[in-house]
């Protein structure tokens, strides 16, 4: 782990140590203030060689021109700033720097730089800058500056800091037109507008050492630079807060209510704001923090790490957006919302903050329209959801990416136009959620008419074989996107199967309840034809090996020469600068988890030796150049019981955003390992499902962790679990509400407010 | 002057020897590559904090947005790179530098850059940066990196160089797509595309070391990358060139005609380019170059700095475009053409390169019809020419400016809407070119229609005074343009009555010569008009204490208390700090040169003895916030003899660029300063001017110039003059061509081939 862990009661932070400029990309992402709302990179308030400053807000949307892509927008930047001493401009990459840390509080998300100048004057300072992002007010951004004398004194200091939203994402402007306006002498406003909708900054300064100097304003390009002026004493200070109110001109929340607000944190001061920040933070963590004896620090970090992400990426109080691939912490994937989202993401949600989970299958609804759209362009029916989706629901997947090395032009992107498991992955989440919560009013609103327009896209996306008597999906790709136009993915059949076969299973009770609905959408006329889908989809099986072949061409195909070479390169998709992206499809090689994603979602539908003899086979062929591939293999291993292979894929998962490479997660962190981190722990070594309405628990701790406690919301009830080696605990948050079945191992109990079981664990290696 | 002069034989260099991040934007400008049809800002290659890359294609322009203005697109990056030795990442920025150069060829115009790093593994690298952009084929960008081993070796290095179009105009993004692609795995091709044109840069790259290793490229969001891996010996070195095609879409030459001349380029080398380059750039100078004996090194520097610039700002072979406030050498003045092209740069090409003068006149012809549509607009008749220009001819200037201290507002600019002078300033520089080149062709096809339809606008843009019982010219902004909204302003009312003198003057000669055009523009119902208005136009008259009053209510206005504080203030128009723009509109304080400028134009207007008063009167009430008004008062005072006071202001006007003043040039260089140090030198010091048909000479040369040289092409006469302190020489360039009038002082010669003339330096000091 590149950053080192430290804990503090019942806090814990990572802190970067060295100033090493490699890093800066990544740790900007990995360290960033998001609280769904928003989110700010860690950028340092001083201007910086490497770094990228962005500030993205969930749902900001905007196609710059026709042939670019829809994306979030980077917002304004207002937490840099410019330090001038005595004629001398400071900063990391300009001023002899004997000591920096910079430390990122996972349970709080407060942000601290810390850095020792030595200046040219001789002089020595200390500049302690910390910010957070609000989730008592997920407008607000705080800022507090502070300048320490260690030696000297300074005599005429300058701090620039303003607005500016010259910021492009990487260099492609949105706004087309930016007001820039000051008030009262002290507020400055910035607002950038797109067509439709503007992004509204407003700031207010105080230097809080009772100077009472006035700053001075001047307007920019697309902003505004304030100058305040200070001097400090001998082992004096000066302190410097900023309070930065951010709202989509949509929010609609009127200027001086912003400025009130404003005026009322800056009577409050930082640490009071702060404090309120704080409190709504502990609520959340009450709920969604996994707390593990035994583990190392550094695995107890990467795991609230993981969590610190999930909350900070949800939008949480609206399903007008949903979790993007980097969350809200770069411009990676354009702010895009894929499979991640149902698969990878939802399930934290759906077991601890339920009510955010709808939310984002509320958003999915909100695109059916788009969904529908994409069904017809390509001649299907029903609703075919885009592989990547914004704001609209359309398919916002780019046309093209990396360079043919032999061409020279930049490859066709297939995944828009073939990928399209996507759509089956939506409903197998929608199922999950209603599973746990039983929430009628969700499925009747939205959640069943969403599975039967899946059902009725798949049933016209295959075709008849007449060779085979069956029904097939040709010319796809599946979860492993190295592989490319190919027929009959086990993943995408199987997920066809499981989609067309619970749109049968509900027909005849949304029948009876929802005539209207399911007159609408014809299902009286579409039923025989999804049954005969059931029965006669052809489905990959098992080879003499016990191999489920990915597709029908992929055993066939040579292995990828040297595979080790691209395994361990800290560069993702390097193959690619080895082969054509047509000659990679053409090998035995995956980019992630494909098949074992599949053993993942339906754990009864194979023996556990046969789930290992394809996770073997499979991963020896994967590079991993997806972040959902090791958190895809550990749950696998982790579910039939191979702790030590899960704990090693584990391993690797839990540090994707956070080990020594200086390559990743510089475009934002893996929101979908995020995800995987949860799943690994709580399904994988938890071994926790919930199945035919009662809660499975099957643990297969690692052997180091000996207890393990965690909270999940079931049916609108709240439980904390205790695993230990041999025994664990249940116990309800209330004593309220049904009893609930639980399944430990075979046994079987009924939890009404506690309950203690001993429990054999199982040990057996599965060979 | 901030920069080190240095000769070398005939070659004036001028030398940036330390590294001082605060100068880095101003030197980036002041050492940009030029050759007319671009200018590429001097950032080295290496990442900078804080530099602001630049590539400037004249005429390449582009509003973004409806709110935006038009502007000279910021177009792709082709010089920048990166550099990694082992592991390392090298730069000014990053690395232990303890040398640095950076040396601008005034000349040659090559930019060289020398660093040496010490690297953490011990060892010490030199590395030098050369570049060019040509003049024998100005679409041509050459770069040259040597890595120099100075103790160690390097076993991987990996220089990083491709061709980036994330560059912004200071965070507006033009492009609304970038295709890119390699071909024949070597040339790099990035075409960034407007709605009607698009700019295309090629690049191919060589190492020439021998080491062949091939090149691995990858896609950029907006650019591709190419990544050269080398390594180096003890002691040895490498070499990196890269060969730059830069075009506009319109240009229309094929692809494959570049990839051919930049391979023949790569063949034939970085020396043998450079040289073909620099035979074209010496018979340039060749005719451009003022010789000065007895000059410092520093004054021959800037003298000859602000040709190089001239030459570089120069649309050298049409007339689509003109030269910009900055020159091609950043974004301020979003590259817009002011009055200062005709009055200030004109000069010089009309002087040196008369079919370049043409040419910028041609450019207002261009622009004729949009003058119109703006006389149209604001009621008035014939053409009001824009006060900000770029490729249509509309009125470019932007709406707001600087904020209003009071009610932190953007202010309004007005000077696009009141500032009209130079309507009149085009005429006078149209007559001036004529004057000296006979060219009736340019006269027939556009000079005399400009003339008459400014005049048409003057006339309707004055009103009748009852009280006056004159024409009087009410709410205009004169050069001043810390004075707005005034009447009789003294500069537009003279340069409206010379325009319409002489459009009355000309339209006997026209309407025989020309009864088509005549009859088009109404002239002989126009005419009548005309000679009432220059009958009865109120010129402003000289009042009791001899000062020519600027408008009618400058002089009952208060002074600005303290107006030593901004003339003396590193950062200019910061009066606008203090007072909004209102306050300083009411008080006698100006930004610039206003009536000394016209005292400028018309010599003979006034006694010495006033001209005098004028200027210290004035003079002392002028910030000097704007480059041109420095050259406009020594010009004045030269004019009059007051030689002592015309080399204080003039030792300013040479350094405006150049000075210790790291806040200035920063968004490019002062053209029209550019313009006025070859005025200041030739009209003033040499006395030069030409009318009635003879050239005359009153030289009053600084006395420590014992002797200046210089040439100058009058009627299609090349004439080499040579001046010294009480005799001058004049040499025709060939014996053909008409005989010359020429009167020195008082006396009157005939210039058949050459001419010696002795004479009185009048060195009587006017009282």
């Amino acid at each position: 782990m590149y950053y080192t862990p430290e804990r503090s009661e019942q806090e814990i932070c990572l802190v970067q140590k060295k100033y090493e400029p490699q890093f800066e990309l990544k740790t900007e992402s990995v360290f960033a203030q998001c609280n769904g709302y928003l989110g700010v990179r860690a950028a340092g308030g001083f201007p910086s060689l490497d770094g990228k400053r962005g500030m993205f807000v969930a749902g900001f949307f905007h196609r710059a021109y026709k042939e670019e892509v829809t994306e979030l927008v980077n917002g304004p930047d207002a937490f840099g700033f410019r330090l001038k001493i005595d004629g001398e401009e400071i900063g990391p990459d300009r001023t002899d720097m004997p000591e920096y840390e910079r430390r990122f509080n996972i349970h709080t998300g407060e942000l601290t730089i810390k850095e020792r100048f030595c200046l040219k004057s001789g002089s020595r300072i200390k500049v302690t800058e910390r910010r957070f992002a609000s989730v008592e007010n997920p407008h607000l951004l705080v800022q507090k500056v502070k300048i320490s004398m260690e030696t000297g004194k300074i005599v005429k200091g300058e701090l620039l800091s303003g607005i500016d939203a010259q910021q492009t994402n990487s260099g492609v402007s949105h706004f087309c037109k930016v007001d820039c306006r000051v008030y009262e002498r002290r507020f400055i406003h910035v607002q950038g507008y797109l067509e439709k909708d503007a992004l509204s900054v407003l700031a207010v300064c105080q230097s809080v050492d009772g100077q009472k100097s006035v700053p001075v304003f001047t307007l920019a390009r697309r902003g505004i630079l304030g100058s305040y002026q200070f001097e400090i004493e001998e082992n004096g200070c000066w302190e410097f807060e900023k309070y930065i109110y951010v709202q989509k001109q949509s929010d609609q929340v009127p200027l001086d209510q912003q400025k009130e607000y404003l005026k009322e944190c800056k009577s409050a001061g930082y640490e009071s704001v702060l404090d309120k920040h704080k409190n709504v933070m502990r609520s959340r963590w009450k709920k969604a923090a996994i707390q593990i004896q035994g583990a190392s620090l550094e695995e107890e970090a990467a795991i609230a790490f993981a969590q610190y992400h999930l909350m900070g990426m949800m939008p949480w109080n609206n399903s007008k957006s949903s979790v993007a691939a980097k969350g809200l912490t770069g411009e990676g994937y354009k702010g895009h919302v894929f499979w991640d989202t149902e698969l990878f993401i939802l399930p934290f949600f759906q077991y601890v903050f339920p009510e955010q989970a709808r939310n984002l299958l509320d958003y999915r609804y909100r695109g059916l329209e788009g969904a529908r759209a994409k069904a017809r362009e390509y001649g299907y029916q029903g609703a075919m959801y885009p592989w990547e989706a914004a704001s609209s629901g359309e398919e916002e997947t780019p046309l093209y990416a990396a360079l043919n090395i032999h061409t020279g032009k930049a490859t066709k992107v297939w995944s828009g136009i073939k990928e399209h498991h996507v759509t089956a992955d939506i409903v197998y989440a929608i199922w999950q959620y209603y599973s746990m919560t039983d929430d009628e009013i969700f499925m009747n609103q939205h959640g069943y008419e969403m599975i039967f327009e899946a059902a009725a896209f798949w049933v016209s996306r295959a075709v008849w074989d007449e060779d085979r008597d069956a029904w097939v999906i040709r010319d796809v790709i599946g979860p492993d996107e190295y592989t490319e136009h190919v027929d009959n993915n086990a993943y995408t059949n199987y997920m066809a199967h499981y989609c067309v076969s619970l749109a049968v299973k509900l027909t005849d009770k949304v029948e009876q309840e929802q005539p209207e609905l399911c007159h609408r959408l014809q299902i009286g006329e579409k039923k025989k034809q999804w049954m005969q889908f059931v029965e006669k989809l052809y489905l990959p099986q098992l080879n003499q090996e016990q191999i489920l072949p990915q597709d029908d061409t992929f055993l066939s195909k040579k292995c990828l020469p040297n595979i080790e070479k691209y395994r361990t390169s800290q560069i993702k998709q390097s193959v690619l600068k080895d082969y054509s992206r047509d000659e990679v499809v053409d090998m035995q090689v995956l980019k992630q988890a494909d098949t074992v994603m599949l053993l993942n979602l339906f754990p009864q539908m194979f023996s556990p030796q046969t789930v290992k003899k394809n996770v073997l086979f499979y991963e020896s062929r994967t590079i991993h150049d997806s972040s959902l591939s090791y958190c895809a293999h550990a749950q696998a291993c982790a579910a039939i019981g191979e702790s030590e292979i899960a704990w090693k894929f584990f391993q690797k998962c839990m540090v994707i955003d956070l080990d020594e490479n200086p390559n990743d997660s510089e475009d934002g962190i893996h929101a979908a390992s995020m995800g995987g981190i949860w799943t690994c722990v709580v399904f994988g070594f938890a071994g926790l499902s919930f199945a035919d309405g009662a809660l499975h628990l099957n643990p297969k701790l690692p052997k180091h962790w000996t207890q393990m406690d965690f909270y999940v919301r079931i049916r609108g009830r709240g439980i904390h679990i205790r695993i230990r080696a041999k025994e664990l605990w249940l116990k309800t948050e209330n004593a309220k509400g049904e009893p609930l079945q639980v399944q430990v191992g075979d046994q079987k109990f009924i939890l009404k407010e506690q309950l203690h079981v001993e429990y054999a664990k199982g040990e057996e290696k599965v060979t």
